[in-house]
């Protein structure tokens, strides 16, 4: 699935509904579109049924909720990236159809201009970069789509034996992370005014450990116990 | 070096440059554009050097008069083609590369609308095509541009450097799982009598979650600070 985040451009919105046609990606989701530009994208003469399907959403979160793997693109070779980071190649197109015979997949894309921000990535397993000539690292958008689903798409071969151990969805690691941080919250791990970046730290910590949905129904459950147990004690 | 032959539209006429410029080809020639778009093109904000340098040329001859391979590019697998057909993956791409050693390669795309014709075709020691879903064969311009050029140029050796990072080591996965085995006790997760049973089940899910050193560390700090806050509260 194809998740653009804050695309503004309904040429660009259009174009990588093209292009996710072109190499059999059948869902499309946007992130707080510009709203005229979605609008525009959509009634667009010819505009395909994926397109009129797009489902729209306010946040990140919400959009990769039900996603195993959640993947960020980036231009960016040598930022700062807390991220893993791999190149789009073979090695990389074969984790992505691993992952799709138990799970979604999430492939997301950032706005023309800015890309994905530093918020957006901690949402992301991992980051894909398009090895690109590097005067000239950033790609128009509906083409980065095209690029990506064609270098991940190669050679596909959907009949393999299914995973047994299905992965985590992200809205379920998302509990985690929030019943965590309440947890380190209440026990003074959290320092007054890091909020944010301890939150972000979690949320990274949890995408790195791969839980596989029975663990991280069990290790939510263990989580909420110890903050239903912490805020009790709070109280007397 | 990239040849348009008879493309009408600008913005794909500039979106072709800059898939050139984002995988390193620097020549663009066109055969017979539609003069409006060739112009609104050049003319656009942001047109590259490479864009305002495009040569025009009135026969497809002309265009490839100097390169030593020459290749068609096509959606259509079937038709009854007279030249030999090839995909897009590494061994077109090794082909093309050796052929750029030692003279120059042009990669004809046709128009928006029928591609290249058969007449075109034979100016064309091969042709290429991009695998695509069989329902939805015909690539935007530029799109195509942009994955004929990343398929080609794909370096044989770009592998990303793997994550070599360091797996936690077991003492520190005990320490982890007792920490987090007395929060659950004192939190009433662990039911009387099942100590046995549950204390197992965390260390077994510490082992799966294949935690990196550096997270084994940031997590018992978590664990730790948590039960600290749970005994506290327990003295009360």
């Amino acid at each position: 699935m194809v998740v653009l985040v804050r695309p503004r451009n309904p040429l660009n919105i259009g174009a990588a509904a093209r292009a996710m046609s072109n190499f059999g990606a059948r869902h499309l989701r946007l992130v707080n579109p510009y709203a005229v530009g979605f609008r525009e994208a959509r009634s667009a003469v010819g505009a395909s049924a994926l397109l009129t399907n797009a489902q729209e959403f306010d946040t990140v979160a919400q959009a990769v909720e039900d996603c195993s793997l959640v993947i960020g693109t980036t231009a960016v070779r040598d930022r700062d990236l807390q991220n893993p980071l791999r190149r789009l190649n073979d090695e990389s197109g074969s984790a992505v159809r691993a992952a799709l015979k138990s799970g979604r997949v999430a492939l997301l894309f950032g706005s023309e201009k800015v890309g994905l921000t530093n918020e957006d990535f901690t949402h992301c397993h991992w980051l894909l970069n398009i090895p690109t000539h590097e005067q000239h690292i950033s790609m128009n958008l509906g083409q980065a789509v095209a690029v990506c689903l064609f270098g991940l798409s190669r050679s596909v071969a959907d009949n393999a034996t299914p995973n047994d151990a299905e992965p985590a969805e992200s809205g379920e690691l998302e509990k985690i992370t929030q019943g965590l941080y309440e947890a380190l919250k209440i026990s003074g791990y959290v320092k007054p005014g890091n909020d944010a970046v301890s939150e972000k730290k979690v949320r990274r910590l949890m995408l790195r450990l791969n839980l596989q949905a029975m663990d991280a129904k069990v290790l939510l459950g263990m989580v909420r116990q110890i903050v239903w147990k912490l805020r009790q004690a709070g109280k007397n």
